[in-house]
């Protein structure tokens, strides 16, 4: 039994494997699973854990395992039926490419079928202003997305393939609007975005009687992260969308992996409501004028309404162990091997277990997965920004 | 939420991974979790399919590697709470050794609590009277066998770790004696045994009134396959058990690799509710006299009863399959690329075909994973053979 809406779907998911944990191919694989699809997975890594930890064992497949790989799928007629492609973390510039062939190839194959074939990029560079990939990745990703239908940046890697500063919405409208123009990706997500508190926005929707105190506004903005999704019309102007989500004060490894595998399932589900499976990458026609209509807005309230549930319990989990850590006197985590000082081993000890306490808990709730509980509360919002999109977009928005 | 039973269970599953469909980790990772354990993968190969379509792609991982992945586990401590192990598909003798290692490792974390890690040993060697893995192999596997506390032995490997030809229930549990006795093995399921028709046996349990015709009762046998499993007693006596499966005539993988990620979840939960998770290897006392009270037979007929519903749905597709190629005339499976005549390229294609159309439906069987539909069909039946355990088991039994 898969969840009630998502059609049957068979997904290639190209990303990072550990054995210990949930980030990459580790999450997105069960991810999806749990919500009915066919998952072949090929490891761009293999790791004891993730990176998070600050250590960790393992090695990186090359470019030529990766094809190697895909070829083994080829030569048997396995890689005939993929409906979507989620690539995720990729270590190196060539990996890249590599990636990139094998999903022109799956593109030749869907072509027979319209709307037969669907990729989601997930442009894992880098975050708040560090890189962690190879700098020669950012060319090499940018060649890419006039080949992907959805890409999900962060906020940093929004900025990198567009060359555009987000500061607040408008600069953020102009950034996806660069990249649905000039790189002709046309759906965008941008994940986790902290917003400048002091920028103004309004939103088309704002209910009558909402109003709060500023005070009372603030505490909630400081609490949040914006999600913003884009599907770009036939002349390439955005449709704008915003949801907020809590945010915790806890750093989660592989996040982003599970709103991508997420995103795969739900995305499928609501565009075969909207009846568009058919159509060229899936877009929604003109006569959606706003972004909230849209469904990648329908899809990704479920991503969120999944996710919220989900990062919920698993912070209650992580505000377990620091209460306990807090009782023990800050110790714990170590092994009680006498290293009781205050030095550094007792610091990687309270790291290694605190980052472990955060492992997010997928699979002991798999339900929260496959019914998003409370999606009312993460209803999509149109953005209204003043942007002239009929204007120049600029030289800087071109291919780096 | 879990299955309902089973409890928290933490699992270190070391096998193979295949890119696309269920085999080794690829398939034992998802029935785990779907069970609600959590799983840590180490895979011991990367391949793009498994070995039955005949061709394939990838790479075997060294016993290096494999020693590498656990050596960061341990460096960070995520070692230190897997209640099993479960080893599978090991590509090299050096390997199969190395995962001996780190078995020793596991059981001494464990030895602070009674009962805290139980290892499944799958001795992945071969298939009627072939072996798919290097000779070396098989010493390899003797070695360890003293530290395993469940062995899943087919009809030829348990041959090969016994040194006893199987030819009846006689020698089937002679077999099974020199495991517990000579190799120190508390838990032995022989799984896919075809047992001589002309052999004779009785059930203890057999119900008056239940006799059929002769003629009925070859043909059900015919199509049956027998799982015999044992729990030793305290002076290292089989108490046998036996249940009686559908036999498909389709050629599935990975079915032993589901058989061994079931029973892990469906022993710990049996284990749970005869109050022996405490207890060293899970072993029930000698007033359980008969193999029909055990745990592990209550943990068998559950496994069974999932096995029998997603095999038996599969093989409804592959008649499907076999249907529609019936129709087109046997060319089915082919590219349509002109080779329409009855060469080694129409065979091939249907070859690959019909192994791609006997992937084991896991993932949209998941609720027969979780709820074992119509257990009381798989019901264990004690084993009673006219064997003298207290004789010696003999010589052939030794190590090597």
């Amino acid at each position: 039994m898969s969840s009630p809406g998502v059609p049957e779907t068979s997904v290639l998911a190209i990303a990072s494997h550990v054995a210990y944990g949930y980030v990459g191919n580790t999450m997105a694989t069960f991810v999806m699973q749990s919500l009915g699809c066919e998952v072949t997975a090929i490891n761009t890594v293999h790791y004891s854990n993730h990176t998070g930890y600050k250590q960790f064992k393992g090695r990186k497949a090359t470019a030529d395992e990766i094809l190697d790989l895909y070829a083994g799928l080829a030569q048997s007629g396995l890689n005939d039926a993929f409906d979507v492609l989620l690539s995720g973390y990729i270590p190196s510039a060539d990996a890249v490419a590599a990636v990139g062939k094998i999903a022109r190839d799956l593109r030749l194959l869907g072509a027979r079928r319209p709307g037969g074939f669907f990729w989601v990029l997930d442009p894992v560079m880098g975050d708040q202003g560090r890189l962690y990939v190879p700098k020669a990745c950012v060319p090499a990703y940018k060649a890419l997305l006039p080949s992907a239908d959805l890409i999900l940046p962060n906020q940093f890697e929004a900025e990198l393939l567009s060359d555009t500063k987000i500061t607040d919405l408008s600069s953020l409208a102009r950034a996806v609007h660069v990249l649905h123009r000039v790189h002709g990706v046309p759906h965008v997500v941008i994940t986790s975005l902290r917003l400048d508190h002091t920028s103004t926005y309004k939103t088309t929707d704002a209910e009558p009687g909402e109003e709060k105190k500023e005070e009372e506004e603030e505490e909630a903005q400081q609490q949040t992260l914006t999600i913003i999704g884009s599907t770009s019309t036939t002349s390439h102007k955005p449709r704008l969308f915003r949801i907020d989500v809590p945010a915790y004060p806890i750093f989660f490894s592989g996040t982003g992996d599970m709103f991508a595998a997420l995103a795969v399932a739900r995305l499928r589900e609501a565009v075969a409501e909207a009846g568009l499976l058919r159509v060229r990458s899936w877009k929604s026609g003109d006569e959606v004028r706003s972004g909230e209509g849209l469904p990648l807005a329908r899809a990704c309230e479920r991503v969120c309404a999944s996710m919220g549930a989900v990062l919920g319990k698993t912070a209650v989990g992580v505000r377990g162990w620091e209460g306990r850590e807090g009782e023990r006197g800050g110790g714990g985590g170590g092994k009680g091997d006498g290293d009781n000082g205050e030095g550094e081993g007792v610091e990687r000890a309270r790291h290694l277990a605190r980052t472990r306490a955060a492992e997010v808990k997928v699979v002991r709730n798999v339900e929260d997965l496959r019914v998003p509980p409370g999606v009312e509360r993460f209803r999509a919002r149109a953005v209204d920004v003043d942007v002239d999109f009929d204007a120049d977009v600029g030289v800087g928005g071109g291919q780096g």
